[in-house]
């Protein structure tokens, strides 16, 4: 087979199509829609990373209160991550837009997104700027999941999760589990 | 839905498995199989993060030869990607292993894996330790796609890519576009 070069952009699939929140100095909360979101720390301690750029209003907010929880979002409000995606916080209260329902944290003060089955509280460790994107290094402090998905062992059953992946710019759902 | 807190560990999905192949000083290719692989700068320049572990003998390759080639595997070679995330390069060749072919680069002494529909060259920008993985920031030089998967338009062909995503520890292939 052929093989031809292409101008990169993004090209590592599949990524998650997360929702990270924030607040601001007066505790109002935002959300954007990331696909930049991933494990780097994977047990001692968990760190993930997410990828953000300079000019939006989630920057501002998590450089300044160094906080942010990622929830992972289903099928059944994808449309909802699209706005989140689409407009900024700077203009418009996007948990009022959405209709998401903001959870209490436990130990930061962004909400959890009470859709979302699996919530990931996080601290930053340390912001840099990598091209175009800005990379916050987040310890994991604590994870929240819906108790419904988990199997009689407590172990998340990836099925009942619902969700989905962002793909070199378009959405997929997920199909048949592989190698099991 | 009530939400019970869990232990955290590589909380973080969808991510790809990806094959990374590396040279030695003498330009003997190793392969590893890692699911930590991700787009940080997306445009410009092109910068992707892969993390890896201290013990492992493509960190000591890539660490010297500051160089490594992203194959995203399909799933026809799935049996190929659990061996060569299984087994050592210190004890093991790979490629022979596997029987999976090595193609010459363009810019980067690593080969591409020809099996792989879409291969990354990527130089080492900078090595930082996170936690129990090293991150390795990598700008993409060139990006190789097999012809077949491309469209009329050049733009990717999302199912004729036939790949597969790492979730919470299990393999998953993809099932449907949605929001098309």
């Amino acid at each position: 087979m052929a093989k031809i070069q292409i101008k990169p952009k993004r090209p590592i699939y599949p990524t998650p199509a997360a929702l990270i929140t924030s607040v601001d100095e007066t505790g109002n909360p935002n959300i954007i829609t990331l696909g930049e979101v991933f494990n780097i720390s994977i047990i001692n301690p968990v760190i993930i990373g997410i990828a953000i750029r300079k000019a939006t209003y989630s920057h501002s907010l998590i450089s300044k209160t160094r906080e942010f929880v990622v929830n992972m979002p289903t099928v059944d409000i994808i449309d909802k991550v699209m706005v989140c995606g689409e407009v900024s916080g700077r203009r418009v209260d996007k948990f009022e837009k959405t209709g998401l329902t903001p959870l209490p944290a436990v130990r930061v003060s962004p909400p959890l997104i009470a859709e979302c089955s699996i919530n990931l509280e996080c601290k930053v460790l340390g912001i840099q700027e990598i091209g175009d994107h800005d990379l916050f290094l987040g310890e994991v402090l604590v994870q929240h999941v819906e108790e419904e998905i988990l199997d009689k062992n407590r172990k998340i059953n990836f099925r009942k999760l619902n969700g989905f992946a962002f793909n070199l710019g378009e959405f997929w759902t997920f199909g048949e589990r592989i190698l099991t």
